[in-house]
């Protein structure tokens, strides 16, 4: 850790803080310059983190030299994570494609978007049974009647079900209906959640917050890590920017970037990625390009009718087109469609 | 609401939207443009969202007319709200500010703190027991301990005690503890948390989120106010830009829009939207100029061996000077220190 | 054009407004709703806004109905268009790479890294002469002299020249030199610099600035085009966002929505992208993926000695591997290497 | 500086980027820790700066010790700078506003505007001749003509005319007809512009840049100060951001902040800031709290009819009833009203 003091700090400052750190069992230092004081404090930044250096008053800026994550870097922990999702591993050589409707609706709907998403070769369906929704007066849901017929089309068409769960209190019952959480963009960090979830063993989908950046992201994924669970799955799916033509902007750049920092698989979801279906296509090959372990996509059996994203969800036949068209540049990423 | 066809849709087209929004009682407009065809739908919006419009491949955009949110809407309620905090009213005549640690760390802590703002003239104390932190090795707050601490403290001093609850199922106990639930940036559409306060009757500090509009954060506090509790006090606290000299950008444009738009109070934390004590002061009193309600201050006995936030939190003897500075900015915004 | 009016709006003030309207030779429309009044103006956008409307205090909102340019836009020139680069086409069928250096150094290093690029497959050269700079004490550029050295390298290797031009008085000049001009970011809404490259008729790279929404975007090359240049190619090159790992956010979102909005080619700068050479392959895999019509890449014979953008500057051997690595994916593309 | 290692480095790394280090005079520190090595080179960062430390395949970071820039810096130059403008002193103890039009548009629209905001108590004239707009099909300014009615109507008034320059070309006209330049935010960095600029005598009102960081700002002034000119004035009008309902989001926290890095004056832009006259009044007197210098203000004596940003611009009644209510918080700010 570096420590720069301000410009009025005196020798007698610089010492007490040297004494602190290395009260602490680190290694202080001591760079008197010309303009500026640094010192610095070898050793694990977690424990330097106890002094809260950053909060005195002597102390202009205090930057950080290692990651402030563990579990999740690349660094600990050098080969691919696989994390399991039914038969189906997330990570590694496959590219795996969940697809779905946004939220569970009824037996029919879910039957027949299953039953589409299925022939065309995805490899697990999504729906959600608990709606986060921006206003009180949209639609928020099926509740566990959703889950009954997520739990009951999964098993049908012989695909892992992947729902949102969006609550602690929640946790234990959907963990019974489905196959892997979804932790949403809004819960990125509703760290009560992710501690709930860390006590699982089964995946999570962990979704990038609309204002968190990748450090954040990781972060939120270390509280699941150490609690337990090593199954999380990161999911990029845009975020808040100035630009207003698409609902986010989708952050590409994060899959190598995480990749490089994280062991952990990567996923991206286009629909929220950009909300619009007619850019739906494009960026899930461009997703795959850049390196992606699979997708999360909504595909609704009639998005003129659906209760919630439907500008953004694909027709079945927009869906079964992509998955023909995503083939060539699966392949040219060296991966394999799941 | 307005809803843009795209260039090649036909009159057919056009014509079956038609019948769609009359069937549901509102009155169909049909407007031929000389590129588009534009249609308008008349009436109530909420019901006119159940057609999901913009779903429709047809369909290139959808235009509302009027706000979204309903019960926090100065139009259906001219005269400002004033939420009852304690023996103190927030809104109206009264400028109100709430100090304290972000944490409750232990008795001495919040003792001392507590003296030193009351003496120096805040109206509330505030104080962290469960603390979201953005990594899972920083400190989480001290639980019901610091529940227990915070109650008793303010309690001595004789203010009413505000503290954050970032959990459904710990409502209950925060409200046995606290006058006031304090609901934060991450947790705004945390939409279970926000209908769980909306059973309670205690007044909500409802933080806006990081990449939240302002028109998010109403209906963020609509939630609440559908669920029966009237008592929200809206807080503007900075959000997430490109800007990295400070911590966030205190948006203080939303004071005098959520004045306009809305009857709830509002009020500003300057610790969180400018991450430094330094600008603490001066972003108070300009809080106080352009109409705000009140202000939420960390101040901390001892800033520089705070748990959390230290670099944002005023020494005592700061507060008191804030405190003598603020009042002729408060005067001149034509309001009182409560 | 749909004109909101305020709730207290009379009828006496919707009146006056619509004959303003139909004084314009323009459709007026009144349409009361429940809660407001809402006018329409049917015909050309570009002579209501004579009206400013939005100035008005009786009114709203404005909203528009038809996109505020015309020469740029697909509905009015339905097919792509291909700008010609030297002898090769940038548009339709081809995926043109356009690589080199940051800035130009001395000839040694011009010679060196265009055989290079030359080598691997580039289609053109890039060199800047005229460095726009964050600080004063930064490297500047060469000036006239890198624009020697460009053009003698670019002829020696056989490949059409790029360059930056950041001031009008510069324009005669770097049409002499160049045979494409680049207008950078900073430089995208210097309205003066884009009329002055409108009367050129030589291609012009147009950079989206990093605060630039895609219409603005679309805005500044209706610039160009309204002079009578038609010979704009758009280049995404990443926004100003609140994530600090990547130095700017790449938004990939806007190549397939600028193929739908617009008939220009539009090419994609992983470098600034980015700010980090590895991350520059995923992205530039994954800009061909999703319809970019080529690159604009950093290359840099020494990237450890450049005076510039070193750290986002591909080694040689990283060039040749990445070309070699993207053919399929513009192959799955429907397009070929130019 | 501070070089952080990657991990994969290895002491021969390290001793020859040392050796490089010292080689220009510099003092090169060794800090090897347990997970990286860590470099530090003591001495002037804008020599260091020559090494291009971060485009080395073996370094992961470079973190600055000091501010890049030096003339602007509060650390160079203790005292705040007074800019002249007219006979008013722009800085210190005096709040000077700046009010007119946002365009010239007609002798009569500017000798209204300027006696209405004369009489209110402005200091200082403002109208564009030169209006750099998004579309080419909006009202572009009067050029020349504008300039000599602006002329003209502030010599009958008495007031100093202040006006934007756009175009290195137009620097030498402008000069002649105006007593201060405004550089607006869209050529924040276009600096061929600054350095023009930086040659003339006359006060510079700098705006920031929609997508510039504070640091940007200050090392554009820089520029300017670098060539010879010290009558710079700082101005905060807004950054983008994702909220919508206001034009731009107002940045207050730079005025504490560029106060504390910075001795140059600094005022606000409360119309472009918010995009909304309703906002201006509260915004101004928040700028005025919280320290700024002065305003920068649009007023139009008919903005109904204004050529551009009328909705942003105040009524001539509005202007005076702002400047009343700003004087106590001028006052309590410890300023007086030029």
């Amino acid at each position: 850790m570096i420590i720069v003091l301000k410009p009025h700090a005196t020798k007698e400052h610089a010492d007490a803080l040297l004494a602190r750190i290395a009260a602490l069992g680190l290694r202080p230092l001591y760079m008197p310059g010309t303009e500026r004081v640094v010192l610095g404090a070898i050793g694990d930044e977690r424990v330097i983190d106890q002094l809260h250096l950053d909060s005195h008053p002597m102390v202009e800026s205090v930057q950080r030299i290692l990651a402030p994550y563990k579990l999740v870097s690349r660094e600990m922990h050098p080969h691919d994570t696989i994390v399991p999702l039914g038969s189906v591993g997330l990570g590694g050589a496959r590219f795996v494609v969940i697809a779905g409707p946004c939220a569970v609706e009824s037996p029919d709907q879910m039957r027949r978007t299953a039953e589409a998403v299925r022939g065309a070769g995805a490899a697990a369906l999504r729906g959600g049974a608990y709606k986060p929704r921006t206003s009180p007066y949209s639609f928020q849901g099926l509740g566990r009647e959703g889950l009954e017929i997520l739990r009951e089309v999964a098993r049908a068409t012989g695909m892992p079900a992947v729902t949102e769960v969006v609550e602690v209190g929640d946790v234990e019952t959907v963990e019974e209906y489905a196959d892997a959480f979804q932790c949403g963009a809004r819960n990125m960090q509703n760290f009560r959640l992710l501690k709930a979830l860390g006590q699982s063993r089964k995946p999570v989908i962990l979704k990038r917050g609309m204002a968190a950046r990748l450090e954040d992201l990781l972060l939120a994924a270390e509280y699941i890590l150490a609690e337990g669970n090593p199954n999380v799955v990161l999911c990029e799916r845009g975020i808040q920017t100035f630009e207003t033509a698409t609902r986010n902007t989708l952050d590409l750049n994060a899959i190598p970037l995480i990749k490089q920092k994280s062991h952990l698989p990567v996923i991206v979801d286009p629909s929220h990625g950009t909300g619009r279906r007619e850019l739906v296509g494009p960026m899930a090959k461009a997703a795959a390009a850049c390196g992606a372990d699979g997708l999360l996509i909504e595909v609704h059996c009639a998005p003129e009718e659906a209760l919630s994203d439907g500008r953004q969800s694909l027709y079945p036949e927009q869906f079964a087109t992509l998955m023909r068209e995503l083939a060539p540049f699966v392949a040219a990423a060296g991966k394999s469609l799941a």
